[in-house]
């Protein structure tokens, strides 16, 4: 039988799960509710039976499954397969999801941050396809982010690296849930943009119009001041985390996934000024500033590759 | 013949060479003059004295030298083994050393970054010897940087990763000769601890003293309340880099040397104390943080382990 993965995209919301064959043939994907609410033991049980339908799945097309790989949100202990915490599964503390999976599986199970597995993803069939060394910036409610280099998520010493949303950018600025202050989490996000928004309302002495960032973007599009250097105030944050990334990684891209990545001609213009500005010329100017491709398939396909690296190092 | 390489370090000012057996015994090692204000060929011709010189050395002992590693300063492209410039040597521009060197001596010649060699040396045969993925901060006039994961140095895309001294850690701060504000390296340097002294002088009214980096360390040793607090400023801004490139590569280790480190015990401590601050609680504390332990040797010696692992590829 010819050999396939399974990548799994657990979210706060949504669980995603796609067949993929080694040469990235995209078989089958499937979206469901991840009853994040149900507590741990539900979740596990409901991503059990969502990989054995995709293993049955396989199976109609003459394919055997020779591993799974899974996104998660939150810390994750990557060579363990552990959960430290998870801001969406607040009952899973050093939950070894790797085990909980293989036990009734039977097959090997690799866990990754959701993050970290998108950037794979968009390298091995997205905005990055043939790309050797990129980092994703998820831009969301928070900043995410995940390092390929060499083709290969640079996963650290505990499988905690790429943590480039809480690279500090004002080390006196806003308070971020890290613990840190500045953050480049606090600016170049969604609440990030609403934060400043808020801000330069305050400044003004108008009143806070409880705006959401996308109907910040709407005003901006249409030409509001306000909006508009709100907006530009952010690709200048996300341009001092990228200029650091560059001058740190000299990589061949940089991909901006991510919600926001909706007002990427909003911000996008101050991002590369300030990318010009601040990092050295050469690897500023080779490095490639893209979207992401895949959208909300990142995360599932990068854990599917995930899972064929692992299996081929075997 | 048993199989040696060769390490170069090329200085502003000392050109160092060494003998290195493939298992890190150093059989020679020699320190001369770089006559670096005699134009480039005539360093060329230096280089080719001195490397020509331990390769009879080598036939002495019996050993065939393989292969020869070069760590320069300034801007490399390591790959293409091209010098882009370099501070110490005015008139390389866009050199191409590799095949300067590898014609008049017929072997084969690696060009690396000189911090990026240090950062290997420390890993092969120093501070971080048995560890796989550290950083190397060298805190001199400037603040250089080396990166080693699994093993080997991130070059990036065009061997010009590692500039960790060109982080921004303050955006609005002070300028920077890479034509960034803010950089690491204006703050965490010896150049930065004088122009912070100078700064704090003014602020209280006092006559700058035209004090050098040493001279502040020894007022603050003798408990200078205004050099302390110089130093332990330092050593914040030195945590703040620190705390980012923990939380993006979670490394094992963290090596820093350079003059600077000579005033360890008056910074390490602010620098811990921030980057406990900062960091992911985790990887900030399994993360090591230690003084270099090669000193000068330490480039030398990564450039030889660069030959070294560069012929076993091929």
């Amino acid at each position: 039988m010819a050999r396939a993965v399974i990548g799994v995209d657990l979210g706060g919301t949504n669980l995603r799960t796609a067949l993929l064959g080694p040469e990235g043939i995209l078989f089958d994907k499937k979206k469901e509710d991840s009853h994040a609410a149900g507590g741990y033991e539900q979740v596990i049980r409901k991503l059990v039976d969502s990989i054995n339908r995709q293993r049955k799945n396989a199976e109609q097309r003459g394919l055997a499954v020779a591993a799974v790989g899974v996104g998660a949100p939150g810390v994750i202990h990557a060579h363990r397969g552990i959960v430290v915490k998870s801001p969406n599964f607040p009952d899973w503390n050093n939950l070894p999801l790797k085990e909980e999976l293989e036990r009734p599986l039977g097959i090997p199970v690799f866990v990754e941050n959701d993050a970290n597995a998108a950037a794979l993803g968009e390298q091995w069939l997205g905005a990055a396809k043939g790309i050797n060394s990129m980092i994703l910036l998820t831009l969301g409610t928070g900043v995410g982010g995940g390092i390929v280099l060499d083709g290969r998520i640079w996963q650290g010493a505990d499988g905690m690296a790429g943590e480039v949303g809480h690279m500090t950018i004002f080390p006196e600025g806003r308070q971020c849930g890290c613990g840190n202050r500045g953050c480049l989490e606090m600016y170049a996000s969604s609440r990030g943009i609403v934060l400043t928004y808020q801000e330069r309302l305050a400044e003004t002495g108008a009143a806070s119009a409880g705006l959401t960032s996308e109907q910040i973007y709407e005003r901006a599009r249409s030409g509001d001041t306000v909006a508009c250097d709100v907006m530009s105030r952010m690709g200048r944050s996300l341009g001092i985390g990228i200029a650091n990334l560059i001058n740190i990684f000299n990589p061949e891209m940089i991909v901006i996934g991510g919600g926001v990545k909706d007002a990427w001609q909003l911000f996008i213009a101050a991002a590369r000024e300030e990318i010009a500005k601040r990092a050295f010329a050469f690897p500023a100017e080779r490095a490639q500033i893209v979207p992401s491709a895949l959208g909300d398939d990142a995360g599932m396909i990068g854990a599917a590759a995930i899972a064929l690296q692992r299996t081929a190092q075997a």
